[in-house]
């Protein structure tokens, strides 16, 4: 699926390719926000520009600034699709040979504007054998380092197979490749820590925030499979409920189609 | 330094500039390889190829055809400096949004040669807070994702300070930001073993092949403080001495001289 439309910049000048010494080639040193679009408008703006903000910080070079950002992407979006995805890329932009950042990065941006991709009633998952890497220093941002999703979205061709589930280095449920999970467990919504890897999703941060004690914790293989009822989430697609994981099933389950109308409601109001 | 010729090329056809959709940029899906070039020649060829073929199966997509990639270095070396340094960076190629690996990649290569740098008699050194991610699925292999070396190599502006010291998660010595390390302990000399991370270097290959008593072994910081003699090596620059490590300082030693007369010889004959 290619992009309807897309648009690169080095700083603030409009670009038609990216420099072959991009950073976020060599080293996949930047960002990456992917946000659902409605009726031209993109109604988590904000909190994608924080959680950008707060990668850069991370990453040491600068965000773009706020206000021309914005006109950027409305220039992209006007005549989008009324349901469609806008993905972001920032990277720390061309460098010499050698890890040690310039002095004065010009960030390089891209944005890309794609339809929505179907959502299919109740996910069929399965587990990955490739497990996520303990990185504290990376913790939360949404870098471009994703050789691990690659390799565990690898592991499968089967379409019916919707993602799959990803442990951590020590053996604790992590998170989907493209998407966080939420197991409901002696009535409560339970998510992973997210300390040492993964991603601070704006979707998970929702349900923590709206979900009646909802709460992170640590999670074993063996508490989903005891669990009452599983949903993946992300900006996107919003609440997905997991109907399957490789050979357990679980039915609809109440409190997900409520969380699910609720965030579906937000994610799609322009 | 900016690079001072490029070619970029879509399958086996040169193209002017990279997809934007291309997954190198999107997740660091893709792999690097850095040579010394002599005379027009790159001594260690075959054994970078070989690197990049099996990281190739790893990531699973295909390596371009020896002999072709071959003439293609062979016409960007033509009027080359005697001694310089030829970057070669292999990506899956351009996919749609989303982690799955397309069923038939066009990977990118970049072809990019560069001015080879100065080489300081003995190096300074320090310790990087940074550590080392834990992926065992990717240890070895020089990928794309490179953002733990990034963080690691901004820690310090100081141009007297050479290269840092990376520890892996379990606070074991692992590598240098851009150099294995080999220190000499009782007579021996030893290298961190990499079944969880770093890269398998080409220089410490040929050293664990050359050097009397050459081994890999679990090292720790108190190790290093204790060793005879230290020193880092990359298929670019050969052996460097390290004669400073924060506060603690190395004479030079006629072991590693002796290493590093040798290597240098292979590394820039024609």
């Amino acid at each position: 699926m290619s992009a309807l439309a897309t648009r690169l910049f080095r700083g603030r000048e409009r670009v038609p390719a990216l420099d072959p010494a991009d950073r976020g080639l060599a080293y996949g040193d930047g960002l990456f926000e992917t946000m659902r679009v409605a009726d031209g408008h993109v109604p988590w703006w904000d909190a994608h520009l924080a959680r950008l903000a707060l990668g850069a910080r991370v990453l040491g070079f600068p965000a773009p600034e706020a206000g021309w950002l914005q006109a950027q992407a409305r220039a992209l979006l006007e005549g989008a699709p009324e349901q469609a995805v806008l993905k972001l890329v920032l990277t720390r932009g061309a460098g010499g040979r050698g890890y040690a950042p310039p002095a004065a990065p010009e960030p390089a941006l891209l944005l890309s504007l794609h339809a929505l991709p179907p959502t299919p009633a109740a996910l069929h998952l399965r587990w990955c054998r490739t497990r996520l890497s303990l990185q504290p220093a990376l913790a939360g941002i949404k870098h471009l380092n994703r050789l691990d999703q690659v390799l565990a979205r690898a592991e499968w061709q089967d379409p019916g197979i919707h993602d799959g589930l990803m442990l951590d280095a020590r053996g604790h449920v992590a998170c989907a490749t493209s998407a966080n999970l939420f197991a409901r467990i002696d009535g409560r919504w339970l998510t992973p820590a997210l300390a040492d890897g993964g991603v601070a999703g704006l979707a998970r941060a929702w349900v923590l925030a709206n979900a009646a004690d909802a709460a992170q914790a640590t999670l074993r293989p063996d508490d989903l499979a005891s669990a009452e009822a599983l949903f993946l989430c992300n900006a996107v697609r919003g609440i997905l409920p997991v109907g399957q994981l490789d050979d357990i099933c679980w039915p609809s389950h109440p409190a997900t189609e409520t969380l699910r109308r609720d965030l579906g409601r937000e994610l799609s109001a322009a």
